[in-house]
């Protein structure tokens, strides 16, 4: 699936009526949607998100004194494996065949925004892989900075997630 | 460890410049920090952040029309799990007993914030633990809801994780 | 796959003799069976049990006394996680695309029935899947009642798990 | 921990009331026991279980047509396997210290019996890691017999777990 | 796909440039593989190594002194998992539906070596798997074999794996 | 512990002797040793091996053309995640708490060594999770390498992993 695929498709056959529906037995209880009869698609989606640092932290990333570049290096395996593990991390998610998955860094002067692009030719769609991507990816910058961001407290009043959201979300009949 | 245990004390020996080098070995490469030498503590953290939703969607969570109440539930459990799971999740996080986890979840109006608080005996903090708690629980949340959530082209445009912080951080010498 | 499907077909690729060659390898030792030739079939299983419990732990699940109804969530989430890690649990599963699970717990005086359904449309069957649902779910509810169900020496004299058994498995060419 | 140490002690700090209490919050939902405050014990707990099999399948396994003895080897190897997961399978268990598991099969007629004992030295216990292992060890007999078991139309009218208990639980203090 | 399939073709789709290209974003970043082009293939890859053990510890598992011939078994066993689990101990490994695995052993005088085939019918190869299921399966010789190994300063001077490679990758068009 | 500990002690409570006998049990059948009365200790393991690739191969290595340098960060966290997860690589280890973990490689012209050193207070040894360390970390190696070091037909000649051995076993009492 090229990324100048045509404008994001309706995803109609998750219409919110019929996967709530789907979502919930009689009794209201949480269930797996039906996926059983739905074709196998090209999708992708993207989903972003950005942590606030403090200056000097961002400016210890980009000069490599903390482990010279590898903050970025392990959230990008760290989003990578979070995107495949989506199925066992949120309980009601299948299990799809991840195709791709990409992760672009941009680093501004007190903050790192990371966005994470997954591909699947499944079943259903894969916006939740690409949030969990984007989520743990962040939360792995968080732990790579942990000692320069902690204040004489062991606080972190400077750092924190923002702005976690699905950007493009899109479906084509194969 | 009660909940009205002291102010938060100082992380003293993870101060930032001890971690950042035992984080590092002379190649600048990677590393887990080397823990051995750390007395068991008990230590607690409290992670917190808010997903934004739709009021109708919040409305629907309220008087249970989506899965009736057990979007809360199944969000909740995923925040345990995902816990528990941390030292898998985050590459260079070690496996510490987790002795208790507590998730409140706050439903406003067009918003539901939540905050998972993790203690542990272990030798290292447990703030990784409760910011991965409140991803994924609101993660969950959102798969939850996407049905509801989901405009005509299937995107998101009102949905979106804001606020993740760690709103405290204490240890406690035995 | 429709729940009123044709009545359960044979299984015939599967015949005794044929899966009991393969399973073994020239020295009797284990292994998978090879499933690269069959076709990818819409198949699905059914697998029921049976937890008993003391009517006051029952009557407790019904007032939410415990957990106020969330013992059955819980343990509906756990046989759904099940159902997906069956892979990994039994050495010799294959990794199946689950497509549908259901859960249907039904609460009598002094016991509590979980029937789970679990549908997929690979090369094998989900017979596993359902019945590692089922035991699994089981042991949930039993975790979740704990505290009520043992005796002043902390033992289980009335509790236990029964019947756990097949009850339907289709398989349907595509 | 020898196995005959004293009476089972009753297990006074996770009475009824008590767990009940820490296993919900305000607003009765889910929550892991808090243990926090438990000191370290030696733990024992020992389950079992019984599959029923037809005459003929038991007797495979006794002359070793089934894989030549490894039906046993391997739902011993997954019944170990099970106990070290419990943690993650059973959603408000805690992770602790398995320090021995000791599986026993007896082989009768027409059904094989699993016995499970686990022993920790943690701060809860381990009734729930004997229990797992010993219904993931007869879901791996099942698995391991399949072929043998099925009838002509793919069903398992013979086959059948039953009977799954707890039989001794002990703590004693260090 | 029959093991005397025709000569190993070329797996031109993975050729050294395009895929040191796509693992590589501008920033020279790691990545996975876009497989998403990629055409459903029957491939197949043979990994084989070798354990070199102590004459005595070959000839105590052939008569069964240590565990009775397990050792084989628990390590047959412990090289499927292993084959299954693929995709996440490799970071950058796509799951694929592993459709068959065969593991022999063959016990030389002071050493035992592993062949691992995998088959699998997915959009990229499955040598890692094959690999990691001979690697997996020498250590857990390795680990069943400790004690009879160990000499009197705890150290395994006789201990070691050699010769992993891998022996055949095919890939046939469907 | 510090690395400049006492020459390695012998692990005398894990003689051949004993850990062949309470690894069998009156089956002969495989069992996990009991650890329940072993102490915690100060344990140490390193682990070392090599692989073998094209001289183009390595020198691609060091001048950052595949992935500029990237191939040993992501080997580096497939390795520690590896040593981490050894308890259920291999089925009979037990889960020790592993305090730290530290990877060194040396790039020679033709192969590159990797050592692996794994620290745990735990009640056994680590000798396990070092050599997990060792050949995970080398076959991420491979992993990242394949497109260049497959030959024209996709087999790989020149690539190998050898020499894998515990380089030093410690063990101090607390």
């Amino acid at each position: 699936m090229s990324e100048d695929s045509e404008p994001a498709a309706s995803d109609s056959d998750e219409s919110a009526a019929a996967d709530d529906l789907t979502h919930t037995d009689d009794d209201g209880s949480v269930q797996m949607v039906d996926v059983g009869d739905k074709p196998d698609s090209e999708r992708r989606a993207v989903a972003a998100g950005t942590i606030h640092l403090q200056p000097a932290t961002v400016d210890a990333i980009r000069t490599d004194e903390i482990g010279k570049g590898d903050v970025l290096a392990t959230a990008r395996i760290g989003a990578i494996q979070a995107v495949k593990h989506t199925w066992e991390t949120i309980p009601m998610c299948h299990q799809i065949p991840i195709t791709n998955v990409d992760c672009e860094f941009s680093v501004g002067d007190d903050r790192i925004d990371l966005t994470v692009a997954v591909e699947t030719t499944g079943k259903t769609g894969c916006e939740m892989e690409a949030l969990e991507g984007v989520t743990t990816g962040l939360n792995v910058v968080w732990d790579m900075c942990k000692a320069v961001e902690k204040d004489d407290d062991g606080q972190y009043p400077d750092t924190g997630i923002e702005d976690v959201r699905v950007v493009e979300k899109i479906k084509r009949e194969r």
